[in-house]
Parts: C-alpha cells; structure tokens; sequence
C-alpha cells in the first residue's frame, strides 16, 4: 500500500438480488439492505476509509446479476488480487466479485461505468410447469402455463434495431430520451405447459421447462426489460399477436403495452465492456439512463 | 377422494439442502429442521391425517437433491395431479415436488423404494477459484487450489466396479457388509487454480471455474462419496499418487483414506428407478444402507 492510486479500479460482481432493495444505496432512513452499501462498506472496511462507487447499472430491487461493473477510486494502492480477496473476505454470501482491474479514462480522469459501457446483456428465465427446483427458484418467474414460443420468437423480432421505447418504460422512469437500440432478443426453451406428463421416467430432473429470454442493447429504461417480457408472454398466451409489437413500438403508449414481469427472473448477465481498452472514439452516446 | 388407494404413491423431490438438518425426521426433541418432517408435515395437510413416508436415500444435513424419491400409503385416492400441485402449495420454497405416480411391489404390496431403486447417481462440485458466485453458491465447496484434474481421473478409474469399501464410510456407519459396486465416476472441468486471471475480458461471467464429480453406483455406505471426493481432491493436489486409490481398496482403513468433503458440494441427482416398472426378478441385493 503505497499512496493513493491514480487510475480507477473497476470490480465485476455477481448477485443474487433476493435479499436486496436493489442496487442502489438508499437513504440510511429507510433501513433497507442494498448491494452498493455493502459493497461500499466492505471497501470502506478494506481501504479504512469511506470509498463512494460508481456502477454500470442501478438494477431494481429482486433482479440479479453475473456481471455488474461498478468503479471506484481507491484511496490506496492495494494490488488488484488483494483487492477481489479482500472484498470476498468482508462481502456477504449473496455478493461475489468476479474480477478487479484498473482503467484510466482516454485523456486521463475517473471512468464512469454508466458512460463506457458498450452494452447491457440480460437474461430472463421463466418456468413454465407447476414444478418448482429450489435450486434455482430465486432466479425464475414461477409461470405455470403454456407459452407459445414460436409466436414469442416472431414478436421479439421486432424489438431489433433503434426504436422510441416510450410503450416500455416505467410510469415514474426520468430519461429524457426514450430512443434506445436493441442488439438482440433471443427467446429459447420450452414450452412446457401446466400438464405434468403422465410417465415420470421421462421427466428429466436436472433438465428444468425453463423458457429463456435474452436482451442485448446499447442502453435501456427503467423496468425496460421487465415490460418487454411481460409483453412477449402476453403474446405467448395468445392473447395479442406477434405484430403487436411493432404497433406498441410505432405509437408507444404504456397503457397500451403489458404487464411488468416481475424482478425475480431478472439477470444483469454482462454488462458490454471495451476490449481493447481504451476503446476507439465514438459519437457522443444517447443519454444512458440505466 | 374415493376410499384409500391400493397402491404407493412415489414422488420425485428437489430440494436445497443448506437450511435442512438432513433429510431423515429427528426425534422431535432435537428441535431441528428435516426435509422428512416438512414432507410429512405438507402430506398431513393434504390427507387430513398422519402419513409416513420412506425415502430412496437418507441424504446427510446440507446436501442436495434434485432427484429423491419417497414413498407413501395414500389414505385417500388423490389423482397424482393433485398430490403434485397440493404439495407444491404446501411445501416451503426450499423443497419442490417434481413428479408423482403410483406402483405397486411385483407380486402385490407396498413399494420400498430404498430397495427397489437400481442406484444413485450423485453429482459434486467444488469451485477452484477464489470468486464466488452466489447464484451457484450454496451447492460448492468453494476450494480455490489448483488441482490436477488429470490425475483425478486417473485415480477415479480405479473405484469403477466392486470393491471393498470399508476405508470409505464413516465411522459411525452401522452397514454390515461393505462391498459396493460402483459404475461410473467421472470427474470434469477446471482447472482454474487460485490465480485471478490478469485480463478480466477473459473472464466469461457465466462460465464459473467448477470441477464437478459425478458418481453412479448401485448402493453406498454413510458419507462414502464425500470420503471417495475428499480422496481424489488430494490426488489432485498431489498429496497422493492417482494409484494410491488402488491401495485403499485393496487394504480398506478409513484412517489411510482421505478427508470427507463437506455437504454442501453434494447433490443426489437422481434415483435410478426400474422403467419399465415392475422391473424383471433380480438375485437378492446386497444390503442397500443409504
């Protein structure tokens, strides 16, 4: 430990959301449990002094992540493995760090995870059957019916490309935008239905109806995520068409898109980070608001 | 609900075995947490009266299951429909119930199904790094050293098929015979070793650093796989030599053999179970313990 360090230290984390109000610390009053204040606890514990951090995304309460990235400026040089053992010694259970590495922004000064970030990988999961796998229970929205998953596929197409997500926001969300670009939605798995087959040889206990939905974008909205799922399922019931879609993009009305799916099923698998750093110039980025 | 049924009932469990003092009912004296008890406790409701019940396997306190099977005399003929939904409803989140049917023993009578099962298949995991993933946790021994996967599946060649293995059960183990045949041990994946890796790019999130042993046999003595596991680990440290399994069989003393693993990495994945059922006569087992 040898004076303050100049360069940023960026730490990737692993959560399970069940436990926490979210990620974002909230005011000491509310006595709720979030990650960033245990996180900035334990560097606090680890650096001996308070340490404020900086993360990709503010992930709502009950969702997960694999790969959060959060920044920080260290106060003291500790070596990057002393920094990932440390926080593992002091973190709880339900909090991993994956990886610690440092960054100087292109023409020196702090990075913002929030602005470097290339992207936001989510992976939604969904179980379609009445059986529960406490294994993996925490992270799946318990949904037994049968989903048609052909016409979900159809559907997602049309969240490809740049779109006006103004139909896919939450009610209180802030951005000023509502123009985000979606890279990807891959909707795998099932459909498994609420039947329980009638020969239970043939169910395969580490093979879990799971219905799988993937996002990839540049940016995304408040809940923005959870309301394209609970969109897409609606169309897996049958109870719009495919091509909806496409009308709720055209003329965006959050009356008009579905239901919230809840925050359990919800994963920050990865959050897009420049590989070669620094990454080359871009175009100033839309407002990233998540 | 039409007269008490004929047959034994079987259903197939999963369960998270961290907040359970194992899966066998203690007297109720002890005050502890069994799977047993909530199992029971969950059938009671359903049939409104007592039901006792009789396990595959008696899985130690904090393993796993993702496969268990139970049996019971029905009271009351509950299509199995509604012997799944029911339980699902009852049980805590920690337990699922995955399947249900109905079977009667060969030649009339109830079903025992730690005697008619064909075997176990057992699954551990031991994460060799010193990240953590919560989400994947509490099912790891979390053991961040290097190990020789290589000599680990040399050595777990040497346990295929029947062997003496009275240098690998516990100490209290009450079993009077001890030979055992098991049918396969494969050991995959790592080795990571407890160095980070110094580009966190590389790092792919999603694929944790995990050798996983998987153990198919026809019966097992108390605590056998965790000793066979806490074994090869010290062959893949280099304690021991991969041919030193070989020695151990030959001449069994628990007190040459390794350490027992710890619980948590354990998980019974499945109950091998007779399909078609009823299964053709077979000469008398040997004496099925677990």
């Amino acid at each position: 430990m040898v004076g303050p360090a100049r360069m940023t230290v960026l730490v990737r984390l692993a959560y399970d959301g069940t436990d926490f109000s979210g990620y974002a610390r909230q005011p000491a009053a509310q006595g709720v449990r979030t990650v960033q204040a245990c996180l900035e606890d334990a560097l606090a514990s680890l650096y001996r002094q308070p340490v404020a951090t900086r993360a990709a995304s503010r992930t709502d309460a009950g969702v997960h992540a694999l790969g959060q990235v959060v920044g920080f400026e260290a106060p003291l040089a500790i070596p990057m493995k002393g920094v990932v053992l440390g926080l593992l010694a002091k973190l709880p259970p339900d909090i991993g760090v994956l990886a610690a590495w440092e960054a100087e922004a292109p023409g020196g000064g702090p990075v913002e995870p929030r602005f470097w970030n290339l992207g936001k990988h989510y992976r939604y999961r969904i179980r379609t059957t009445a059986r529960r796998v406490p294994q993996t229970h925490r992270g799946e929205w318990h949904l037994p019916r049968r989903l048609d998953v052909a016409a979900m596929q159809l559907a997602a197409r049309h969240f490809h490309g740049e779109h006006d997500f103004a139909g896919f926001r939450a009610v209180g969300c802030q951005a000023r935008t509502t123009v985000r670009r979606i890279l990807a939605v891959d909707v795998d798995g099932g459909p498994a239905g609420d039947e329980l087959p009638p020969d239970p040889a043939c169910l395969p206990a580490t093979d879990p109806e799971v219905i799988t939905i993937s996002v990839r974008g540049e940016a995304f909205l408040q809940n923005m995520v959870r309301i394209m799922v609970g969109t897409l399922v609606e169309v897996g019931t049958g109870r719009r068409e495919p091509a909806a879609i496409a009308d709720l993009l055209a003329a965006p009305d959050r009356r008009r898109s579905g239901a919230t799916a809840p925050p359990q099923g919800l994963t920050l698998v990865e959050v897009l980070w420049p590989d070669p750093w620094p990454p080359p110039p871009r175009a100033p980025a839309a407002e990233r608001d998540e």
